[in-house]
């Protein structure tokens, strides 16, 4: 089969790649109905995350269950599933409190961007759906995989309360993700960092109360006069930089809460800083997996839709324009079709 | 009067100082029944911080109220007061969350170790007893000025719970006043980091089951090998350096929580490796005043005492040998008695 490969930066091939095949029996092998492209696939490709070599690509996935490792239980032949970008057992302490996506057992999917995956741990990892569902779902249904699991965690490990004053640093599909996360968790004002007209028009959509437009030392100003001078309750930083994480720190709060969700990339954080800022501070590979029944339950009974972060669908084979779209700003995130 | 007086590194001086007075209508003055030395007194006294000129000395105080402002309405002259190094309106919305170490209004106070002290906005600061207490019970409730409560906020902001695993990381009078805290929420096992015999023993007095004389990566390798290569479910870091915030991060198991209650000095995490070590964290200038009321009872009722953490009593002009002796590590915390 041919799958997404990275060779350097800018440098994207859909190329010859051995089909997956069960190799635990614990694997399932899963043929993909729809994967993406994340924003965290934009460090290497854009040369800012070192590679070692030719890398497969995509962590973002669902689809069709292929086959099946002899030993996995809960999973069947021909069920449509949804996994997290982090494999997990589900079984182990840390799993046990709902910490499953830095599991022991965890490992990174990297194969997805592919019209196959093979899934290692299926049991702890994917969750099916009750019926095959409508292909309308199916977008929503990926965007549970990452992007939206992660905008949840975004605002659960903020603590979003109902009624709270929320801010997300970020107008990325993460950031607007944990827009709508915020939302249906009951925050009451949703102010977003965001300079891009069409971000802020989804960010308003998925119920943003407020768009600051400033960045730095005038945004931070500009959202505490917006907060009575104390800053918000709950703030989500998505994006990952040394300045967005200051951004963030700078309007929580004292005894507010501030998550932050993207890998954080040359960011130090300045101990006294951190301290006389006095908050509490959450981060870390979102543990999809915890949030997966619930986020796919929400999709299908379309309480919610996250799927219009997709602003750019491809069929899978034109995955490099997909990259290039993103790395342009020219698109939030690239829905691929196998 | 004399009042204590920080001339440069290791000259503390016993000397003429103005006698305190009311200042603003929320004022209140008050005798000193005792007050001590901190940790973090020893930084300036090292010269690892710097002070510009003179500094008046000293923030953990108990005493009778001597004189009061005319617009303070729970405070009476003669009663016996406790507050926090941080004054406080107790009103505002941060002290409504209960971060009153952080009001706006705040004061850090620091005048402490002589007779007499002034405490602004006496209303949210100060909690009086009902009655004056025994003359034996006053090393304790000093104690919840600031040592105590720090302890306990340590031990709050790490989440501590019942059954749990806590590491405490230093073994100065804030850490061990963190074990005995960590005992009294219901931890089960409470490892202490500690190479001191004398603060072991006393460590152990306040409840610590384990002692890892081990530091640095042999240290983090015996407390992970001590919970099953997981961690522990509560770590509070009491000491404030880049080498205990390494230690406390990387023995906070996953989703675990950690506290730092010490200002740091010199610390820069790196933004990577907390993501990589999924944690709750929260640190600050110990919100002592939501506690005092709680920590008083505690202390009276007899409940906990505190006050071992005090093994050199001076009269209070003698306090230069109490720095000194804090600062060679013969003492834990001097009491000085005015």
């Amino acid at each position: 089969m041919k799958g997404t490969v990275l060779h350097g930066p800018g440098d994207i091939r859909f190329e010859d790649v051995p089909e997956p095949k069960i190799e635990a029996d614990t694997d399932v092998v899963i043929r993909i109905a729809a994967t993406c492209v994340c924003g965290s696939d934009l460090w290497p490709y854009r040369g800012l995350q070192s590679a070692k070599g030719p890398s497969r690509m995509g962590h973002e996935y669902c689809g069709f269950v292929e086959d099946v490792g002899s030993a996995v239980t809960s999973i069947k032949r021909g069920q449509f599933v949804v996994g997290s970008f982090a494999t997990s057992d589900n079984t182990c302490p840390t799993c046990g409190i709902g910490y499953q996506s830095s599991c022991r057992q965890r490992e990174f999917v990297s194969r997805a961007q592919s019209p196959y995956l093979r899934v290692s741990n299926a049991d702890g990892t994917l969750v099916a759906t009750r019926e095959r569902p409508d292909a309308s779902m199916i977008p929503g249904l990926l965007a549970t995989s990452d992007v939206f699991g992660t905008g949840w965690y975004a605002a659960d490990a903020a603590k979003v309360k109902p009624g709270a004053t929320a801010v997300v640093v970020g107008d990325g599909a993460v950031g607007l993700l944990a827009v709508l996360s915020a939302r249906q968790m009951g925050a009451e004002r949703i102010i977003v960092m965001s300079r891009t007209p069409a971000r802020q028009a989804l960010a308003r959509q998925f119920g943003a109360t407020d768009i600051v437009v400033e960045r730095g030392a005038e945004g931070i100003a500009r959202i505490l006069e917006m907060t009575g001078g104390l800053g918000a309750d709950s703030v989500l930083e998505c994006v990952g930089t040394g300045e967005s994480m200051h951004q963030a720190m700078a309007v929580t709060r004292k005894g507010g809460h501030m998550s932050f969700v993207g890998v954080p990339h040359g960011v130090e954080i300045d101990g006294q800083a951190l301290f006389n800022a006095h908050i509490h501070l959450e981060g870390g590979p979102a543990p999809v997996r915890r949030y997966l029944p619930d986020l796919i339950d929400l999709v299908l009974e379309q309480t919610v839709d996250p799927s219009p972060v997709f602003d750019l669908v491809l069929p899978l084979d034109r995955v490099a324009e997909g990259y290039k779209a993103m790395d342009e700003r020219r698109a939030i995130k690239t829905l691929l079709m196998p």
